[in-house]
């Protein structure tokens, strides 16, 4: 059952075969997504990349590859990069330096076989590809998602007067709104959910934003509640899916202040009814997003990162998603930065933990082979079409 | 292995002899159900009661059949409705309109093997049917469980004066257990769990409910926090098992806020130890409430809607409710409402998850099979046959 | 492959070889865990001893056997108590009152196989054995953790003037450093986690030191919030690594204010970084606690205590904690206290729990067999060894 160059069940037991079929070959839509460094980085950089929880050098007692997304790395694409899967971190190393960064992605993206990335195009501290260029990298087709603080930020750099501020975002917005195919938030690591949720009015806005613009700061960092809700709001009335980063992120992030339960007095908000609400990644809190999926109409949730981070155990966490939540309102993402492994590692992983979820229940006669099949192909594809029209 | 009509545990292999024989056979205790739906309901309000999240019409891109609870029905009650297992949506649907409300539940309740029903027989949108109903169309008996966030409420719509609160309801919980088994509250979906949980004195109760009577309502709705600890005290004081709503539930309901470690300041008062304190449901706190019911010796809880509500998924939980807490504090519940499925499937559900969990520590020597058909029978029956002394 | 006088792995199947090999035989450092009681207990003092929870006696309807610690006993120590395994709970007492406290150390401890024992030897109600006694009944070594709380409350008694605690302490801090491999907090069950981390000037700490002698009590107990900042603060000015217990305990800790994100102003201030930070237990945050482990460069954690609780459930937690953290920032310990057999269960389910988890994903070619005995390795020793220099 080979996907591109390789057999992504391999040592997966007794899947039975339409399932097996359809979770090696499914063409997916990875809903979240970011681009791959452009330039060659330094093992250091590499390692650091692994996970997005802190920047620092890593210290010199560890390495990051003895960790689940090394070994993963050094399973899945070990091969393609020409070495042995489980080879040595340096062996695996040595492979990668020797390739530059485009050839790192063709040979690592197509195999993802993602049919369509949905791509958020915002901060980096380093350059990456572009929609453009992943597409020609990975065969895949891109969609672009515009982050909401960035537009704020942007508008603040250009000196924009106060009163001004809320057109003016009303009307990145509207044109934003007729390329993207939705919008994305990180309240989570600027005000955290819990805030005043109420639309505000625009001289409200307008008060917030002149006491930003007044604060010195280098770097324009969007935090104020007011204006979180007002460009939470903005984006909303769009109609356009709003991304939502939930739940673990770096270490700036007051984790238990994101626990998507917090986005409760929003999603009652009959403003927030307007559009599709994606709560991304959600771990460690994925019971409760799969809540608020199967509470409101609009709120669906994936579990990506979630599955990269935590490699040979994603299997439980993709158990655990499968609880509350209808299967119309789930997704799949990588959640990917930079490097391209966590693209195809991403893939991987939710191809195999489903395939060997599924064919459990399948084999006990919980669920029918014929479901396993549907529901697999429901979140792996249709259902981020049927959201993001794509 | 059958019961009734059907084969609990088909499909899983290796559970031994014995303890497959206790796990199909065992006659249960459902020690905090409801009622099933009198009235024949239509496609809309049948999917929308799979879950008490929400009361919205499914909306039109999804089927609450392609969910956990969806695909068990499909699975486990479609035999005994006449169509084959895993029978399209469709067809399940139109074999269950086919059929009298009444035909429904005698085909359905039976084959849950419940010798006990207690029942919660409060607050209901629609008709259902009564302990005397329930017990003939099963073959059960059954117990009532009184609420008392109700009762307070009918007091107050029959217009007692503030002053005389106090006194009639303690009349009316003197009453009431001389008929019901325990008393439930549903402080979780009202004040929260975050209250001052001091006994109040009888002058702060009048004013209390003075200010609630002089609320202008429509349907009155007992919410204050000194009222909560009020009637939550005065029905501890019969020594009465109290039920205690906890954790998931509808979209009213914070789940954040109805963690069960919060109940801390109530269950550390010397008074809260004067009756057994019933955690119901608990996900997905229910790793929190197994502490507390190690803890302190009058808790006590179970994962019922859980199970139902994750379906395939609910051996996992299952699992997870069988860590911290004695073996002699945890119950069975299906916590079921409206729909016969309900009650069959969280039967199903919890006899083919301990079993499958039970028979692997058994067949790796953790446990003995004796005492794993110990556990069964500990809380599948014999707890809440002590504790509720039916 | 005997540990000791038993096979730890007897029962489950499929295990490769070197991987069993290693995991029956691996010489563990556990890096929390007290000494045994000292004197004969009755069956009541030995049950209420299966758990920290409550200091109750045992309700009349109950025993503290049926638990998951209870069976762990009845299988894995009674064949070492000369009874069958899975023998009555009355004939387990009967073999285990029959021998003297020392003889019960001398049976039980050996197979625990731990090569190094780092003793917290602070607080407890009994006698209980020496880091002396200790290696001398089990063939280990031992090192000593020195409890915060114990030193600024033997200070107090001592009738020290407020103006010279914060010398003295930094005093008994250094002399301590010279003999203990590390420190201890409690922290969890007095102040809790979320407290002004900001370390207190001496003349605060006068003032706070004050209040608190001047407080009348029989029994010193540390619990002002800039006192527990204080005293943390001069421990980790020391460089060495600092124990924080988290998650569950007794039932006089509020398990949600301990969990260990409320650390993150703590973990995020400079002066915290110059000393491993070690998370003790953590159930039911061992998510949260491993994503701090990965977030902070100083920052280390174990699921002790909550595998011996949760018997043959611990495979579960157990994979649950190799999901986010490097697998250099893990360590084993059993917390045991009192009791032999839970410093031996305590390996026995760690060492069961990792052969099962990681053979599966070696069996389905996730990880290599040679990483996963390098990761037993390095978790159940070699991670304590460089951090505590042992």
């Amino acid at each position: 059952m080979p996907v591109g160059e390789f057999d992504v069940l391999d040592g997966l037991d007794s899947i039975p075969g339409r399932l097996a079929e359809a979770a090696a070959t499914l063409r997916l839509v990875d809903h979240h997504v970011h681009g791959c460094f452009v330039d060659p980085i330094d093992r250091g950089a590499f390692e650091e990349s692994f996970n997005e929880a802190s920047t620092d050098p890593i210290p010199p007692f560890m390495t990051q590859f003895d960790s689940q997304p090394g070994f993963a790395f050094r399973r899945w694409c070990a091969p393609l990069l020409g070495v042995e899967r489980h080879a040595p971190a340096d062996d695996y190393w040595a492979a990668r330096a020797s390739l530059a960064p485009a050839d790192l992605d063709r040979r690592l993206l197509p195999p993802a076989a993602v049919d369509h990335w949905i791509m958020d195009t915002g901060f980096s501290l380093r350059p990456i590809t572009t929609p453009v260029e992943m597409a020609a990298e990975s065969g895949g087709r891109t969609s672009e998602i515009v982050r909401l603080e960035l537009l704020a930020e942007e508008l603040l750099a250009a000196g924009i007067a106060p009163a001004e501020f809320a057109d003016a975002f009303r009307a990145r917005i509207a044109a934003a709104a007729g390329e993207a195919v939705g919008f994305k938030t990180i309240v989570a690591y600027r005000s955290g959910f819990d805030i005043d949720w109420a639309p505000p009015g625009d001289a409200a806005v307008a008060i917030a934003f002149a006491h930003w613009a007044a604060a010195e700061q280098a770097k324009p960092r969007l935090a104020d509640p007011v204006l979180e809700a007002f460009v939470v709001h903005t984006a909303l009335a769009t109609g356009r899916p709003l991304q939502v980063h939930v739940g673990f992120g770096d270490r700036d992030l007051d984790l238990h202040r994101t626990n998507p339960m917090l986005l409760l007095p929003l999603l009652r908000r009959p403003e927030a009814a307007r559009a599709p609400i994606m709560l991304l990644h959600c771990y460690p809190y994925h019971r409760e997003a799969g809540y608020l999926a199967q509470a409101f109409d609009n709120v669906y949730f994936d579990v990506g990162l979630g599955v990269n981070y935590v490699g040979a155990q994603s299997r439980q966490v993709i158990a655990e998603s499968l609880e509350l939540a209808p299967f119309a309102k789930q997704l799949y993402s990588s959640d990917a930065f930079g490097l391209p492994e966590l693209h195809l590692v991403g893939s991987v992983l939710w191809r195999r933990g489903m395939a060997a979820v599924l064919a459990r229940w399948v084999a006990e006669g919980e669920w029918s082979e014929a479901d396993a099949c549907r529901v697999l192909q429901m979140i792996g594809s249709e259902n981020a079409r049927r959201v993001y029209g794509v």
